[in-house]
């Protein structure tokens, strides 16, 4: 299925004492590719919530194979690798390219919260959209 | 008013690339000392919530005066200058027990917010307890 | 003197229960803006710190006026309102655009510290771009 | 080998609008779990670090099975399950104290790095500590 590319630049504040992009702030990167990767397919997660539903994280996996630096800009490759029943697979990978190194790679395992606030099939106008 | 203090260690993540905390993790540290001040106080900010009350922050200062390093303790001073009819301003000082010396002061301003999402008179029961 | 503006996402992670964002983002929000402000100057942060020198604040202040709530788009306006001979003085405006309405307001102080870890004047190349 | 056992309170602004600790805090638990875990065993991450030798995250997994709200408290469990030549494998389980329930469970793997930025072989000294 088709990517998405999110550019994001390294604050000062992301990075820590070894000048480095700390380990958990890819999570918050993940988070915001996944936003522009709804958003480029029509919805957004937002929308997503005011109908109802959620998607939260069960499972993330990160592999730092690379530093990325205060001031760095990190371009995060998204895509869906699988949709099950009820759950979702979003895979990552990050590219610092300040450097042109891949620096990160990553995938997330999200579940389809209903209003019930219980796992439900995804509603299939989700699915279609999730598809493109 | 009484104080209350909070003891803080400063996290990896929380430092930059100079090695010192980064500025914005001292507003994260006055809302957990304000958290336990509420505790120490005999009732939660989590309770407040439930009541149907909130105390956003509607104004913040900070003085950042020496610095905190990684795995400093940091002992944050906390409590109440000022109870206004719907306001309330809560006062900080923070010492970095590792080098003995100020690292920073500042205050917040809070709104006392109702359950029609306006602000109100801080209800007596409150105010007294914020008194302590 | 010239502003610079920063159009900023709000991130889920950076949003509180109440749905709002958490008011200490809003200082990372102004470091990132800093950083576009010199950018557009024709330095960068790092570089500063390459040739030895630092910028770290001393003093920060914020009113929040409005909310800014998750996937909204904030434009941070930054600009320097005062250099004196070794610290600056940065003003801030964060116009909520999904809203329209401005939900924060601040400054930050900053002092210049050179090679030898001291307060000094700021040097005249570094005032000169700073100045545009 | 042995435990530590790393008590967290969850702050307001470690929770996102759905009311959950969003899920990159646990990264930096984590993290404060494993500085905990050096202190308990007579040495400091610092110390490490004043020494040349520095022990970056390379991988970081974690299972999301139940929430963790603001306010509550979270025990993180971490051990060392495993330690290579030049690696480390920390594990951690993060139980919600609040609620008795197992919220979080992962691990991270780490590469010792030496004075010349490589992986080197684990110190025989170091390698004492950590088998405590």
């Amino acid at each position: 299925m088709s990517r998405t590319v999110e550019r994001i630049r390294v604050r000062y504040g992301e990075a820590d004492p070894m000048g480095h992009a700390y380990y958990a702030n890819y999570l918050y990167w993940f988070e915001q590719a996944r936003g522009t990767w709804c958003r480029e397919r029509g919805f957004t997660y937002k929308s997503l919530e005011e109908m109802g539903y959620k998607l939260p994280v069960v499972e993330v996996y990160a592999r730092y194979r690379d530093e990325a630096k205060y001031d760095d800009v990190i371009a995060v490759h998204v895509w869906v690798e699988e949709i099950k029943r009820a759950a979702i697979l979003f895979k990552y990978e990050a590219i610092n390219e300040t450097t042109g190194r891949k620096c990160t790679e990553g995938y997330t395992w999200h579940v389809m919260i209903g209003p019930e606030r219980k796992a439900v099939t995804i509603p299939p106008d989700i699915r279609a959209m999730m598809q493109v």
